[in-house]
């Protein structure tokens, strides 16, 4: 069977029995019912997630997926592209933000050649799962062929069963790619139907005439491309990038797992739209990490009902955003595992008003 | 001299040279200038804060300050009194939502004894500071008198000088007292100018009808005891509490420690304005952790010019929500320290439009 049907079919709605059960345990502890807010949601979701009443996240690992954008000849970004294969260079050296956030936050960073225009030969720590050295321009023509996303979200799941089955507990996605900004504000259109000026913007920081030409760049690509909104492999391939794909392919693996998930900035949820385009279920595993500066973002967690975690003016992507946010998921388990009880303390929970 | 008045006249403002050194460090680091947002107004404030180009943030400490509120005879909480001493032995015993999370940021928890309305005899692990056993129910006269709400300031001074010593290099605040968002609302009301009804909540969730007795018995408490809201020691004797006094000595003392303290949700943003009240320098030392669901913490903040750091619907208290901000500090901090400059890492900071 076709891997990506076949992951999709695994991936079940939450059970409500199992979000019940936490809350009924959650509102047993030491303090006001509800007054931990949203980190008492964070361990419902856990627990429900995983089916498991007692869940853990002592293994956490960060896929940060990088590749190349043709879109670039076209002036989108502050930086020359060859920064992504420097970047990724400073990804296995540590020395990134990443690295330093998920080093933090008790997280192993995975880094993926999935799609950057440079040859990295034999170089110890990178996942050498390139499809693509670069994509297409998309003004010009299609990012990519469909054959060619579809194996971007193969190396995604690909990724996602691996590290099941060596016990890691909890994902988080991050993105490596000069130019990505602009794929990901055209797939923030596409899927939500906003236009483009509304999706998109500065990305590493641009000037009011990049923005402009930026803007229309993108809705050149989209009147050329003509993607079909109800086929999220369509818009990957004509106007994302692989990066994208390969989040967008970890997510679907994530849930077909019941590993919960952590989506970081805008690169990161334009990936998770094409995965809830494919599966709109894989909502239900996913964590929003924050509000990115990235308006484009906003408008695509409103489409997928996503709350995010963290509101930090950050937009560097990478999966920073949600290394951070992982923090405050694993507060939200510690909470419901270590708290005492009412009984256990000797604390009235008696309501006197 | 007078404590007081010496801590005060020692609370300096920071200066701007360490701010602009900083900023430049952090503009070297391998990402867009400014992308990591928030976390990197974190670093700068700790270096100006510290007067240190390198700080580091190993000895962490949260001061949980207890005391009892004459008021509740009002029925103002849905708790009973007993409830603070029983929370105390929680605490000491590790089963707190604050030994949770503080444990998880990798801080100590100090509980201190400045109210309780309970004999708590000898105990280990508990800071004996009594200064009054509750405070009496500002309905019928003021809460306390003006020489215990400055021997309450005094106390937490004290702890402030007295962490420092021991090096520990950033505090936390957070507080234990059934009832004790009704003096918190009061202070809010008194110092903000703003109406009772505008910063008054729920606390530990009371009804309808009991938020609107909750609301007269403020109204008329403030109507009887006259505070002068220019003077912050007679708005704290009036119509506070001990551990709000505690925290604003507290926070008094960590200012003129240069040491940076984090201030939790409605009671310690109360404590907070009180010695701001004291001293208006002391929000340039203080970093505020959250967005209470109390109503009243935001009316504070906007006053003393904080931008909260979280906003996860939180309304425990104990210093919860400033143990979930100190590690997105630290995170901001480890940014500073930890990541490779452009030259470093071999990656081109050239802006190319």
């Amino acid at each position: 069977m076709d891997p990506i049907e076949n992951t999709r079919k695994h991936i079940r709605p939450l059970n409500g029995a199992f979000i019940a059960a936490a809350q009924k345990h959650l509102d047993n502890l030491t303090k006001p019912p509800g007054s931990l807010g949203r980190l008492e949601e964070f361990a419902r979701r856990l627990v429900a997630i995983t089916e498991n009443n007692n869940p853990m996240l002592d293994k956490k690992v960060i896929f940060t997926f990088a590749g190349d954008h043709g879109v670039v000849h076209e002036g989108v970004s502050a930086y020359p592209k060859e920064v992504t294969a420097q970047m990724v260079f400073n990804f296995l050296r540590g020395g990134a933000g990443i690295n330093v956030l998920a080093r933090h936050a008790g997280a192993d960073v995975i880094v993926v050649d999935i799609g950057v225009d440079y040859d990295f030969g034999e170089i110890e720590g990178l996942m050498k799962m390139k499809v693509i050295r670069g994509t297409n321009n998309f003004v010009t023509g299609p990012a990519m062929t469909r054959e060619d996303a579809l194996k971007c979200l193969e190396v995604g799941i690909e990724l996602a069963n691996g590290y099941a089955r060596k016990g890691y507990k909890i994902f988080g996605t991050g993105d490596m790619g000069i130019g990505n900004t602009t794929p990901s504000s055209a797939i923030a259109s596409i899927l939500t139907g906003r236009p483009v000026a509304e999706v998109t913007g500065r990305g590493t920081g641009i000037s009011d005439d990049s923005l402009k030409r930026k803007i229309k760049i993108i809705e050149d690509g989209i009147r050329l491309n003509k993607p079909n909104a109800a086929d999220a492999v369509d818009v990957l391939s004509k106007v994302g990038g692989a990066e994208i794909g390969g989040i967008a392919g970890l997510i679907l693996g994530a849930a077909s797992n019941r590993i919960p998930i952590v989506i970081d900035g805008l690169i990161s949820t334009a990936g998770a739209c094409i995965a809830h385009g494919i599966e709109p279920r894989t909502t239900d595993y996913m964590f929003a990490a924050h509000n990115s500066v990235e308006i484009g973002q906003k408008a695509m967690l409103e489409k997928m009902g996503l709350k995010p975690i963290l509101d930090l003016d950050l937009r560097l992507g990478e999966g920073t955003g949600a290394a951070l946010a992982l923090l405050l998921i694993e507060a939200g388990l510690k909470i419901y595992r270590e708290m005492a009880t009412f009984g256990e303390a000797g604390v009235s929970d008696k309501i006197v008003n």
